[in-house]
């Protein structure tokens, strides 16, 4: 029996960036990822394949880092775990291990809908062959449906209606699409783009059932309205897939996920988890968090691969950082919008700024940002962004992302020292971040004026 | 006589920002701006005049915020001041103030070269009508000459070259251009694409002399060379402009800069100053700093704009974070180089990571963008970033000031939340920040296993 230093179980983002971490902290160790998946799919590329892209094969995560960084790559099912003996039992083969990582990821939330198992009803499955087949299967048709208006659900149903497909619609239960992420303002400002690229939204609808023959034929709302569908995809978001974890006796936690510290160690002291198998708590006052992103699994994974022979590392929990973007709009989001910090309990104060991205706005490539930051009110601590705009919001919201991370308050970000260029960004006399955390410090003033 | 709660010298990026910030901090104060110009010049958008945009009038800061935010507008030359009796003299008014702030900005360094005040011979002057002759008196030319091959450098240059002029070349007594503030490998790449376009640059060479009858003619370089020059300009960098604070008395420091404390105030406890009128230090350790930046100008200026009834704010020093770009090639740095950071004293670890701007990389808009970080190696901060690709720089290099402003260790680097999303961003395996943070930590490690 061959045996490992470390194996990792599972090579997505988690399992991957877990095998990096190892091999850049321990230089000499021997290490195995075990995958399931011959190729590994992209996981928030996968809309991306309906539209943009030709198919699947366009949207795998490159091998190349297994040969760069000497890890070792086999590609089978994890049937069982001798924790004691540290043995891993693969379909095929066993392997030792004197340190494990579980990285086994996520299925697609399948709601209690009657109908959901028709034929013609989908998820969003990272399997190449299963979406190969969806992709064919899309191409006839001229109804779908995606239930669901998160980011998955907004971006496949804009990709598939980009594709040439007649009528898309999208279902949300909530009062707006991604109304978990974002404050009412930003999610309006999708939805209409949605609706300009002619994309059908209906928001405060639940799907009461799914309905046809063998093959779906319509989808019924809790409105009353009856949506022909020759396709239906569920796009509701993610569960932790513990199956292993339980089996083998892990601690199991309230959202399902695996049980993890904040050094990322499972139950077991020889094994730990990380991504979307793993429980999580938030950046914001520690509650279990169940956000999952593949930005998340692999901060987790970074944990992981860099504790396993002594902590060196401890999540400060889930600051919850990510975009989307749909045709010329992107959004971006870090931390707690007003809505949530609200729920969570906080005193807050917003301000909203709108700039330019270039300097002067007729320079070539300018497009209107809008950056809204949310402080509590006492400390003036930053909380969370939202940013709209054009592509360049990916990386704005990464700069949020840091003042969040370090707990500035509205003061020091007021005193964030920003570079700017014509061609690139906004000017610095109107430069964003800066300008909205100056916008909030006027506001507490005002407030405290009233004293 | 009127009189005013607090007035500001000066209507630039430093001008406008205090006075903004005195607005924001003091709502019922009465602010009055008063500057010699008519209408303002976007300092870092001069070089777009020549090329990309029309004229100089498209290159305007816009007055909206006069009105806006109930800004008195005073446009006229500042005379003198009486600090006894605090009174402005202007040409044709005089006005009582009970606090000043001098944003009186810089003049182009002109370099003690023989035939420097011949016809033809221009410098970077933010001055509408002086830009407008400087524009046509390049229309019908066929050799240009820039003397100077910083970012002013390196934009004209270019520009000048896309509208159509013959022969453009670039002198820089330097190695390379942009060495002040990229290393060598950065400066190489701006170099390849300047040329790729068209540009001559002559490099580690000083001009000797400009050369002509009345009208330049030639410049002669210390290699020997004589290069044929209808105009030359000169681009070689700024200077503060201290007149009105030497005049009054104020204290003038080693570059000729009105002396300030942290709170930007001066030598009279009544008057601030800030931007290139002002004397800096650095953010590391806090030396003398020649950097001359609008961005560096409006973060002093939120400090001065703070601190006029009550100090609030101190600056922590000039971190120079920046950025500039030539066609498709953007550049971005915060802090220090490789270089600078070892002639500054410290010891250094780099790293550097190559990631896309998408995933996966077959999207459109997909760019390769290359982060090099540097950190000290007992404590592990972060002392400075560079990075190179598209327009996306501009944000990953304020994502890096974040980083550098925290003073951030690479461990901390490494625990960076980023948010990523296939259309706008790298992937979060791949991301590079975060990458080239564990890339420095895997040198570390390597270096501590051989005590």
């Amino acid at each position: 029996m061959k045996s490992y230093d470390v194996i990792v179980v599972g090579g997505s983002a988690a399992g991957l960036t877990a095998a990096q971490t190892v091999r850049r902290h321990y230089p000499n160790k021997r290490i195995l990822v075990v995958r399931k998946e011959e190729r590994v799919l992209i996981p928030c590329g996968i809309p991306y394949i309906f539209g943009s892209l030709e198919n699947p094969r366009e949207n795998l995560v490159p091998d190349i880092a297994y040969e760069k960084m000497n890890l070792g790559l086999h590609i089978d099912q994890v049937m069982d775990i001798d924790r004691e003996n540290r043995v891993v039992k693969t379909e095929k083969e066993e392997f030792g291990y004197e340190k494990l990582i579980l990285g086994t990821g996520s299925y697609p939330a399948m709601p209690p809908i009657p109908g959901h198992d028709k034929e013609g009803v989908y998820a969003v499955i990272k399997d190449v062959q299963y979406l190969t087949d969806m992709q064919e299967k899309l191409k006839p048709v001229k109804n779908v449906v995606v239930i669901g208006g998160g980011f998955i659900g907004i971006e496949i149903s804009d990709e598939i209606n980009k594709s040439g497909v007649e009528n898309v619609s999208v279902i949300e239960i909530e009062k707006h699409c991604l109304y978990q992420s974002y404050d009412e303002e930003f999610c309006v400002e999708m939805e209409q783009q949605l609706q300009s690229r002619g994309v059908n939204i209906y928001t405060g609808s639940k799907v009461i059932s799914i309905d046809g023959g063998e093959h779906v034929e319509s989808v019924k709302l809790s409105t009353g309205k009856t949506i022909a569908a020759d396709i239906v995809i569920l796009g509701i978001g993610a569960v932790a897939n513990a199956d292993l974890a339980k089996k083998i006796g892990l601690r199991i936690g309230l959202t399902g996920g695996i049980v993890v510290d904040r050094a990322m160690r499972t139950s077991d002291p020889n094994i730990f988890a990380c991504g979307d198998c793993a429980e999580k708590v938030s950046f914001f006052g520690g509650n279990s968090s169940a956000l999952r992103l593949a930005s998340i699994a692999t901060l987790e994974a970074r944990v992981a691969g860099a504790n396993v022979f002594g902590i060196k590392r401890e999540t400060p929990g889930t600051i919850g950082v990510w975009g989307t973007a749909v045709g010329d709009l992107a959004l971006g989001t870090a931390g707690l919008t007003e809505k949530m910090a609200k729920a969570h309990g906080y005193n807050v104060v917003s301000a909203v700024n709108e700039s330019v991205n270039r300097h002067p706005g007729k320079l070539a490539g300018a497009a209107k940002i809008k950056i809204k930051l949310v402080f509590e009110i006492n400390s003036g601590v930053l909380l969370g962004g939202q940013i709209r705009g054009d592509a360049s919001v990916g990386e704005i919201t990464n700069a949020v992302s840091a003042c969040v991370q370090n707990r500035m308050t509205a003061e020091q970000i007021a005193m964030f020292q920003s570079g700017t260029h014509p061609l690139i960004t906004a000017s610095p006399i109107a430069y964003g971040i800066v300008n909205a955390a100056e916008a909030a410090i006027s506001k507490m003033i005002k407030v405290k004026e009233q004293l």
